[in-house]
């Protein structure tokens, strides 16, 4: 059975507490303003998949350090930023059921509110006296930037490979979960850092190619958008790039079609939904998924055994099991 | 007479030159959306007024470390970050008579190519392997994007004060020319980083000031943006502040009137412009401009003799002069 999150999180809870009290005394700040947007976002706030990987991270060799807990803090800020900028780059209405900043504020202030919790989130980095952390965490907000000018770069969305796809969810999402379970090692679990590190990005691969499954089978109400979205914006992910290898000229063409309309309509959505599932678009990226999976399995079981290294690995099956 | 900035910069123009080329590189990236954005923000690029305070800074206590030239770099890719995302939330089309990202490419691309510039200016700074100067810098970049929501939280702009335009103008513009001789004092000139810091921070109030005049006064081709443009967006500025408290109820009606209008006539602003400038609202600005640039003056009095030190107090000169 999949395991919920809430459970694996249970034995941590006081320290995510902790993470969560962090965040907010970090992005504190005495306008009006910003205490509003960061009420609004700290109220929106997810599952904090993020913290619990630095915490679990710190906690594999049995001596976390107390800094764990502002570097959880700092990656999970680090990560909302990103998603603020997403939202107003996407014009999205709506995350995780709730207004977005650009649509509760404006697409300005969603701007600016995201380059202000990034900056806090470093000053905040910057204080703990270790640049490691610093270098780890600049170097994947270029990488995530770069994944996202990709994305924006693409002319031709049907041309778009599997290695191309690969590439943009490295660095879009698989990147900053490697740094989260890297910087966790920095705090008391150096000697398994490679390891955290592999097992982040393999996590990461698993957990961005069930999301783009599920805008296929659509459960709306585990990612908190509507299914079907990806492809309304033309958005090119694995199931769509595998099932076209195997469509004739006339499904292709349907395809094409859909990609070639302004504003396509809901029937030609779920027509070509269905020509993806009929292809083996699904099956495939279930494959590829359960792939990256075992990678990930494969490096938690090369970490010294214990609590942390067994919800380590309760993560990927949680991962995994959200799109069944 | 106002020297001008190019000759101030004659005999630092090798070191310039080599900032550029930093630039240049540290955006680097292998994705052709990131190549095209930064060859047109290459292009677009300025006076490069911050690298040359960090450069004259580092040569105060004539020992200037190589590093000064990497770090010029950051601060301007910094300050370039901050204006793409300026233009982004204020839907302007042109920056120093250019097109800026969002009207050459998108609004998407501008938000996430501004996320990418500051990114990679941070990661160089990490190379460089010293915390201090990251955490001037991060914190300098909390403070730019404070200063801007606090400007975006406005909701009554005639009731805006001096001392909130101070603290606005403090925010936005003087911490990052502050901070510019502050990590350019880090590169050879450390017995002096107090005064530098004070020098730049009023040079930034200056040059602030004297902006907002020239919106007023119209040297369009100084800015490279339209004149009476802040008056047009309802960007409450000294001159007005000023000159709003001599006003009588009357005068006082006919700004209110613009400010309650979806879209003021040119003969409205010309009229509201003429008004600020009757009741002493520029010569009001221009004594504050003086005083602040007194205030640099002294700093600059204060630093080793020198032709770093004579540049600056030239650098002075040529900001106050910028309006006439």
């Amino acid at each position: 059975m999949t395991p919920e999150l809430r459970e694996i999180q249970a034995p941590f809870r006081k320290g995510l507490d902790r993470v969560a009290s962090e965040m907010r005394r970090i992005v504190l700040a005495d306008a009006p303003l910003i205490a509003r947007v960061g009420a609004h976002l700290m109220s929106m706030r997810g599952k904090m998949l993020r913290p619990t990987l630095v915490l679990l991270a710190s906690e594999v060799e049995r001596k976390p350090e107390p800094r764990a807990v502002s570097l959880a803090a700092v990656v999970e800020l680090i990560h909302l930023a990103t998603l603020v900028h997403d939202d107003a780059v996407d014009h999205s209405a709506l995350r995780r059921g709730m207004p977005t900043v650009n649509a509760m504020f404006s697409h300005q202030v969603s701007v600016i509110a995201g380059d202000f919790i990034y900056a806090r989130a470093l000053t905040e980095l910057v204080g703990l006296g270790d640049l490691e952390p610093i270098e780890i965490l600049t170097r994947v907000s270029a990488e995530m930037s770069v994944g996202e000018l990709r994305q924006l770069g693409i002319t031709h969305p049907l041309r778009f490979s599997e290695d191309d796809y690969d590439l943009l969810i490295g660095a879009k999402t698989a990147s900053l979960m490697s740094a989260a379970c890297e910087v966790g090692a920095l705090a008391g679990a150096g000697d398994n850092r490679e390891t955290l590190r592999t097992f982040g990005r393999s996590l990461g691969m698993v957990f961005q190619i069930v999301d783009d499954m599920m805008d296929y089978t659509g459960h709306a109400d585990t990612t908190g958008k509507p299914a079907g979205l990806d492809l309304r914006e033309r958005k090119v992910t694995l199931p769509l790039i595998a099932a076209l290898r195997e469509m004739r000229s006339s499904a292709r063409r349907e395809v094409e079609m859909l990609f070639e309309t302004d504003s396509p309509t809901d029937a030609q959505l779920q027509r070509v939904a269905q020509l993806v599932h009929d292809h083996g678009g699904l099956e495939y990226a279930r494959e590829r998924a359960a792939e990256h999976a075992r990678a990930a399995t494969d490096a938690a079981g090369r970490l010294p055994q214990g609590r942390a290294s067994d919800s380590l690995s309760r993560v990927v099956h949680y991962v995994v099991g959200r799109h069944s």
